[in-house]
């Protein structure tokens, strides 16, 4: 236990509905509950109640009686964060989930800080960081990949490669240590050939989990995608045929509000959001430099750059705007669209893609957003992109953004061991890149933790936690 | 059980939160939840689990694991329902409550209609109708006063107070058929005077019940408060001072979106609510007709009428304005305020006091909104008109309109018996009105219904409960 106080709070989402649940955890989160709670039928007190059981009773002061609740007990370790843990299940009215909280406080248990349940399960050893991290990717997942990446996570998946590439240097920082000890001797217990097989293997698996972020990251949060292009080629009616009936799907899975729903779609679990379309929509009635800075600006913000153009209009017209769009690509990748396809006739068309001049790695499609012809192809590709079709079975994705920077940092430190390896730098220096290296993976998983490290991760999360 | 099927339905109230609960109930709970749930460590399934108790496990098909779980299993008929009930306590986001939710539709569950929970544990036998009814009281009560009633009425208060009723009933007429069976020997087995005291007792609890309903009602749906006045004598202020910091106060115990806690206050745990003052206080900039139009519809809807005016104005200006609002005025309250007392000498104010024109039953004060003086007893004043004041410890109040309408049909049934009786009518016709009179109080509890009254009072519950 790292705390002598029990804190509570409610665990339910807000508002009202059939149920709450009010959550308790430290020593006294029996004690005080008994103290607010009067069992149905028998007299027995909860302090008596067996772990894992539920209680039918009713909360109150004296006569005063504020709700019918279950009361489950959950004893330590054998509970969410490994202390005692408390849940009351009431009548979920905003009113009535306050009113029991009242009573908690007046009785001895203080307001849970956001996260703060997840907290103590890790300060107490019932998962490592990363693990507790997920546990708010998995309530925030919005999509079946990001909570797919979740879940995995939360069950140790990460944790597990990371132990194994812990593993490996341990092996390794050993063997050179043994080294050491024996250096008068100059002894070479290590086989420098395997040292730099082993070395060269950390790398790489580090290196393909730093580059799996990308993904992660998109999946997590959803792949922005830009859609640019002069006024009346479409941009509107393209998004309205993407959007069509995801949005209701979206909606109803979701049971958020239309705000967050709104230009976003999920195709084959990923999700991608149409970044600042509107502004590129008002372009058409706005000036035309205005119009050229928006698209400039959703560029930035974008993974995945559409650039629609008229298929009515010159080759010329459109390698000059494919040109100015150039400019402002850093990583994005480009899809050129020709849209109104239905309306040009098929030679004419060929002609036209021939003097289009695309650059390696961008994409051309011709489509018709009124007709949705080329709608589903663009769709595949989109998925393509995202990279969801690369994270194999065996592929842990990292998804946190702290987790990627402390994996560059252990990234930097192996290539650091691996260069002084090749040339043939002594065994103590050798060890000191390899240690850091492992200081750097047991930050993720929180072996190495401060509390400035803690109190970031957790204030993130929800109340209740 | 009345069903064969097993219901299912997200309990918690919708949105993101720590965790979610599912509730299950019919004779496949148990086991469609088996199907696609795996219990941690040991290999138990749900089937062989006792009841009230709780597993740690992971929902999902085969190896895909979808989530990690609390399963709590009650057996039937310990349960809420009556029923089989297994609760799954989820990681709370709403992606994942829909797949759980998806999983167990794919393995025989059906989604529940509204409030269907609660209706199998009336049709079981775990609750009566005015019980069943105020759980949907309960989860909506957004005050003190509210909540309070609701729990009362959950608990069986009311159901109790029909059943005293309904014995002094039964007491008649069994007397008065004991009568009938030896009719032809003209005996009269009733002491008449008794059976006039039993009626007379009989009638004047109905009485007292119906005419609770006006503040149950008033205490469940908030008081419904106008205030009025012409343009410019401090409406917009006074409301402003009336919701000062009570807003804050009432927008943390609802967390709730901010339009169902604009324009309301709660006083002494009674919710005050304001109508249509926006519409009010527009007329500052609209015609004058439009303005006494809208005056005339927020009084046709108050149950309180705030009548302003400026200690400024003559009497004659403010008792021609009086008579207009009087004449709108059917049993509404009214209370006249004199704003802006602070910058008039106060024997001018007495003067302007003792030329107000008012009727029987107004009543006055004065009011500075800005100063904020004469506010708390303006106040006080609410709440004793709201009528919370007079319900007593014993006093069981009516808060439901259905209840209200059988109530006042059990009061016309009672009172032609308590007139046959006068008229000394023969035992079989006063049989026959206090049989009506207990069939209309047996609607209350639900002895007597029908499917139509049951689909009525259900579809308005919301899901999960």
């Amino acid at each position: 236990m790292y705390r002598e106080n029990t804190i509570c709070a409610p665990a339910t989402a807000p508002g009202s509905g059939a149920i709450g649940v009010i959550r308790l955890s430290g020593p006294e989160a029996i004690a005080i509950t008994d103290k607010i709670f009067r069992a149905s039928g028998k007299s027995k007190t909860l302090v008596h109640q067996a772990s894992h059981s539920v209680i039918l009773g009713t909360i109150g002061l004296g006569s005063e009686i504020m709700d019918e609740v279950l009361v489950t007990v959950f004893r330590a370790p054998r509970s969410y964060t490994g202390e005692d843990v408390v849940e009351i299940s009431c009548h979920g009215s905003p009113y009535n989930i306050s009113g029991i909280l009242q009573l908690l406080i007046k009785n001895g248990a203080v307001i849970a800080s956001p996260g703060e349940f997840t907290q103590r399960a890790f300060l107490n050893g019932k998962m490592d960081l990363s693990q507790a991290e997920a546990v708010a990717d998995l309530i925030a997942a919005g999509s079946e990949a990001a909570h797919r990446l979740a879940i995995d996570q939360m069950r140790g998946g990460f944790s597990a490669a990371l132990e194994l590439l812990r593993e490996d240097l341990l092996k390794f920082v050993s063997l050179i240590e043994l080294e050491l000890d024996f250096g008068e001797e100059d002894v070479e217990f290590a086989d420098r050939a395997e040292l730099v097989k082993l070395v060269a293997d950390v790398q790489s698996k580090i290196t393909s989990l730093t580059m799996s972020f990308q993904t992660g990251n998109a999946i997590k949060n959803g792949i922005p995608v830009a859609i640019v292009g002069e006024t009346n080629v479409g941009k509107s009616t393209l998004l309205n045929t993407l959007l069509r009936d995801d949005k209701a799907i979206v909606s109803e899975i979701h049971g958020t509000t239309r705000d967050t729903v709104e230009d976003t779609i999920i195709l084959s679990g990923v999700i991608f959001r149409f970044i600042d379309t509107a502004g590129i929509r008002h372009t058409e009635d706005a000036i035309e430099t205005l119009g050229i800075e928006r698209t400039y600006t959703s560029i930035r913000k974008a993974q995945i750059v559409l650039f629609l153009a008229d298929a009515n209009a010159s080759a010329e017209k459109i390698n000059t705007r494919l040109d100015e769009i150039r400019k402002r690509i850093a990583s994005q990748k480009l899809i050129v669209l020709l849209n109104k396809s239905d309306t040009v006739d098929k030679p004419i068309l060929q002609k036209l893609k021939n003097n289009i001049r695309l650059k390696d790695h961008e994409l051309f499609f011709f489509i018709s957003a009124r007709k949705k012809t080329g709608i589903d192809i663009l769709e595949k590709k989109l998925v393509e992109l995202s990279g969801i079709n690369n994270v194999g079975n065996e592929g842990v994705v990292v998804t946190n953004m702290r987790h990627f920077e402390a994996l560059v940092k252990a990234g930097e430190s192996i290539t650091r061991a691996a260069e002084g390896l090749k040339n043939k730098l002594p065994g103590d220096l050798l060890a000191q890149d390899i240690r850091e290296c492992m200081h750097y993976l047991g930050e993720i998983t929180g072996q190495i933790s401060t509390d400035e490290i803690l109190g970031n991760i957790f204030k993130t999360f929800c109340i209740g936690k």
